[in-house]
């Protein structure tokens, strides 16, 4: 709700009275008094969901909880108020509103996501993302559970069960089917590109290749060498995530 | 000297009993240590520059300068120690070892370069690279001169001053030529696409593009999409540089 911030979303069965609210977002009083409007007032709010930990999608959660009284559910205990951590398969219901939480680590241990059935839609948190793709920030990041889960939610669309990605940061993405494969081959020319990298600079990774002093530098180096030197330390930290997968146990 | 770090240059003429240092990089003892033992001891130093300001360049200038009791030499007054600024074709002599100083703004408004003549290599200081392409941080950095820097470089090559580029960072450029061939055509290219994102985002510009709250990240929405995100913070100073450059006067 918060221009090039992130999306808070507000879920509600046809003719329900209360809501479910997916990601509080950052502490900002307007974005509070907007969101809780968009719900019909503090009283409508039913339940709250958090994708994962990240402080642009937690900061809010005390102030909301303490304005709404609902309970807060995330995959983490650290972010539940008042209710037990999310588990993989479960199923919500909220006058109606059936949710089915699925299990989706990888931009972040704790990442989850939630198939809203009426809709075909998956609400993805920061695992997809409306523009660009989504970061691995090892090590809480990993790109083995990463491909896994885009893997995961993949299925779902071939399934039938959904259609359509609602993600935390920009617009809605209509076709989930074509960004998921889009995103498992970017990763895969990523992962590639990083391999490829490891051979130009004479280097075999060892088991501790993602925290070498040097080495996700020299891979940068390689990799990103036509884009701007200004991104490249940002960048060490994709690259420390595909080291570390790439990396003999 | 350090690894993957800032190039120091100890420049001397054959023969000569002192030296030139360029460039006395960050405040690390072992690397001063190191440095002076290159010169042949402290008191061989007879003058130390400076190419620009950046922390990574100057934070020993006044522990070398202590050192050595040489004077320091940069564009900028703040980063001289015991002398004036440079100036634009001036020609310095340390016992036969010519120099000539080439003001080239651009990575910063500080930069310069340094001709040395008796080996047709130009010292870039940040303005060329080893690796990757340089950044131009808005405001500091500006497009129009940075552009005009280049130019006045390929210049030098094609009057046969120069034939290699001796960078700041990484290795040594053994066709200058090449490179600045390269940096020219890739700031172009950014340019265009920065220019056509701002077409498909239905933007003019305004004299104060490079600081409006959100165009600058609309921006690198679209020409970094294919990017992690993870680096999209950073290329949000290249595309600032790059609004102020387009946006009319």
């Amino acid at each position: 709700m918060t221009l090039d911030g992130t999306n808070t979303w507000v879920l509600r069965e046809p003719g329900a009275e209360r809501v479910v609210l997916v990601d509080p977002g950052p502490l900002d009083e307007a974005h509070l008094d907007a969101q809780l409007a968009a719900c019909g007032g503090a009283g409508r709010v039913a339940l709250v969901l958090v994708t994962h930990h990240h402080h642009d999608h937690t900061d809010a959660v005390d102030a909301i909880h303490a304005r709404t009284g609902a309970p807060v559910r995330a995959v983490s205990p650290d972010w539940c108020r008042a209710a037990d951590p999310l588990t993989d398969g479960e199923a919500i219901d909220v006058e109606g509103l059936s949710l089915s939480v699925v299990a989706t680590p990888g931009h972040t241990a704790d990442s989850v996501s939630f198939v809203v059935g009426g809709d075909k839609a998956l609400l993805t948190g920061d695992m997809v993302l409306g523009r660009g793709t989504t970061v691995v920030v090892h090590p809480d990041g990993a790109i083995a559970p990463y491909l896994d889960s885009i893997t995961r939610m993949r299925a779902l669309v071939t399934a039938g069960e959904i259609e359509v990605a609602w993600p935390a940061h920009g617009p809605v993405l209509d076709d989930a089917g074509a960004v998921l494969d889009h995103y498992l081959t970017h990763r895969q020319q990523r992962l590639d590109q990083v391999r490829d990298a490891l051979v130009a600079l004479g280097e075999q990774p060892g088991p501790d290749a993602a925290d070498h002093p040097t080495l996700a530098r020299r891979v940068v180096e390689v990799v990103y060498a036509d884009v701007d030197r200004s991104v490249w330390d940002a960048a060490e930290w994709s690259v420390r995530a595909q080291l570390a997968y790439l990396a003999p146990a």
